[in-house]
């Protein structure tokens, strides 16, 4: 069978009342889905993105040769398998590829929020999507799986929406965001903030997309090192030198400081900077303890089976950030959970990139064998 | 004693011959000394700074309240004892102390070199103070000791003046720098580059120190993340956040981005732009084994005793770094030489902060009994 690809926008004029107290109104979300429905609603699996991803999560639109972010593990006969399942990616709100975000007309004027859009955190990400499948008629689903601010997700519908799913695998993520994680966003916020170009967020979108934004670009490097490990970027890099740059030119280049520049410009072409400050925002104040006394009280909400993944060499959540979950659960007498760490140098990424070192894992859960 | 803190500069008029090819005619060498020289003068001990380190390693100058960087370390009945021993530490070349850098005037101009100085390398750096203590009259130290861009220096005295010091200790550094590091100054770098006050290498110095270089301080706060660990992020500033900023707020702060912020800026107030280019260049290229076909034939250079110091949570330069020299030298038959290991949470700066973990260790090296 095909992978049955569908975008989808649906509009929502109730308004959606915010963590914060704020609300917003009206306002879209984007989702995808791939595979097909059944009778009963109940072949549903959810998909969450991570900071710059999106609802493309599988699946190649025409005339593109980039597949989705999650397309290695998304498709016919694939782990997670679209000739069984209806798999449903959304947008989250706040991000800046069609769900409603800081660049949205504000309704009803017909000029972008910018700075008044309210910030947003992952519980909202989540109570958004949660209103989306309730318009679609779905009321339960066989899993939620995501990884980084999609895991951050997947433990807040955990904790929110406890009867929602019956499996929820959250990888590469935390229980609440650490400073070292805050600090590398602020060297982005920064970056951004004080780029002359940002205009103080009164930017033209189109003169970004054309011309970039280095302080964007310089953030992006920030991430990117975050993103990976130092054995991963040995084994990429190494100390190779660009080619005909000389070691003593003091502009010469390492290929690591190539890899850098290159995809921090590339990321300001695709990527909106009010948006990054705010996606990054609802990351730094993610804290799955707020509103309880404790994580153990929060925890405590949770009564899906609940899967956890933690990559060795993650520098931006430790997987003992996810250990602590685990500990925590075992500590309030849940049995019914399980921590699983993939053996990986890789960093961060890994869960984007070293797909076979978990797909197997996240099968064996899907199957019920886990 | 006193500490006899004194401070210099030298003069010196014959090229000095860079490892580029190119010259460096004239050139100041500012350092500083603490202790008496004996008559023999062959109690001297050698200090390498780091970074944005200086010659003031230790004592107060009149009227400041901040002591030198190791201070903790060196003085009178301290684990560098100026009762006993000569103390001296020298401002390298490229940095902006009193040491000829990219800021210095360019003879027989009265305009700085700015890109026009040329890149200089850590063995360049050991050079330039190899020929100063020439002048001195010392041809011989006790001990060469230095930590991250000291260690680097202390290293390559090992390999290129190997009967020049009876000891030497290195600690929180590495053979060869890495990508991982490689990409930290990447971003330090390009924050500088795009920043438009930086004027393309063209600004007035005086404007820097009194208004600051936001690309400055963005890239000194992806610096400081460098230094620190996880886990000291964590017990330092936790979750916490500023005093009277709403957590839903866009701008409002945690305490770790006051910390990133305030450090940021500050160090604009102190340390020079282009500096900052030359000598995060030179760390860059860092490679004991340039010039050989190996590491191993570079550390067959090596006769004195080497003391390598690694610190287990050092996220910069790893502590597994420090052991590859260690086993490399057993690999090609040296037994002078020994490997310890600070166990700190303290990340890099633990060097600079923990000195209660290394400082006996340091002692018993310099008595003799390590």
């Amino acid at each position: 069978m095909s992978l049955n690809l569908q975008t989808h926008t649906e509009h929502f004029t109730n308004p959606l009342y915010l963590e914060s107290g704020r609300i917003l109104e009206p306002y879209d979300i984007t989702y995808e889905t791939y595979g097909i429905l059944n009778e009963d609603k109940n072949n549903v699996i959810v998909i969450c993105h991570a900071l710059t991803g999106s609802h493309h999560a599988a699946g190649l639109y025409e005339g593109e040769n980039k597949a989705g972010w999650w397309d290695g593990l998304i498709g016919p006969n694939k782990t997670v398998d679209t000739n069984k399942y209806f798999v449903i990616c959304t947008n989250v709100i706040g991000s800046c590829f069609g769900s409603t975000g800081p660049m949205s007309m504000m309704y009803p004027h017909h000029e972008p929020y910018r700075y008044k859009f309210p910030v947003v955190s992952i519980k909202d990400m989540v109570k958004a999507q949660r209103i989306l499948f309730d318009r679609l008629g779905i009321h339960e689903v066989e899993a939620i799986i995501g990884g980084s601010m999609g895991g951050m997700q997947a433990l807040q519908f955990a904790i929110n929406y406890p009867n929602f799913a019956k499996k929820i695998i959250s990888m590469a993520t935390t229980y609440a965001t650490q400073p070292w994680a805050i600090a590398f966003n602020k060297v982005a916020s920064e970056a951004i903030l004080k780029d002359p170009d940002f205009k103080d967020g009164n930017y033209n979108p189109k003169d970004i997309k054309e011309n970039g934004l280095s302080g964007m670009a310089i953030g992006r490097m920030a991430g990117h090192i975050s993103f990976l490990s130092h054995h991963s970027m040995a084994e990429k890099f190494g100390r190779e030198y660009k080619r005909n740059d000389g070691l003593f030119e003091l502009f010469g280049k390492f290929q690591v400081e190539s890899y850098l520049e290159y995809n921090g410009q590339n990321f300001t072409k695709w990527f909106d900077p009010l948006t990054y400050l705010y996606i990054t925002k609802a990351i730094n104040i993610f804290d799955l303890a707020r509103g309880y006394d404790s994580l153990d009280e929060a925890l405590k909400n949770v009564t899906c089976k609940l899967h956890l993944i933690g990559f060795k060499s993650d520098m931006l959540f430790l997987s003992e950030e996810m250990k602590v979950i685990g500990d925590t659960l075992k500590n309030i007498g849940n049995t019914n959970h399980d921590y699983f760490e993939v053996d990986s140098d890789y960093g961060h990424d890994a869960f984007l990139v070293e797909l076979d070192k978990f797909d197997t894992y996240v099968k064996e859960v899907l199957d019920g064998k886990e």
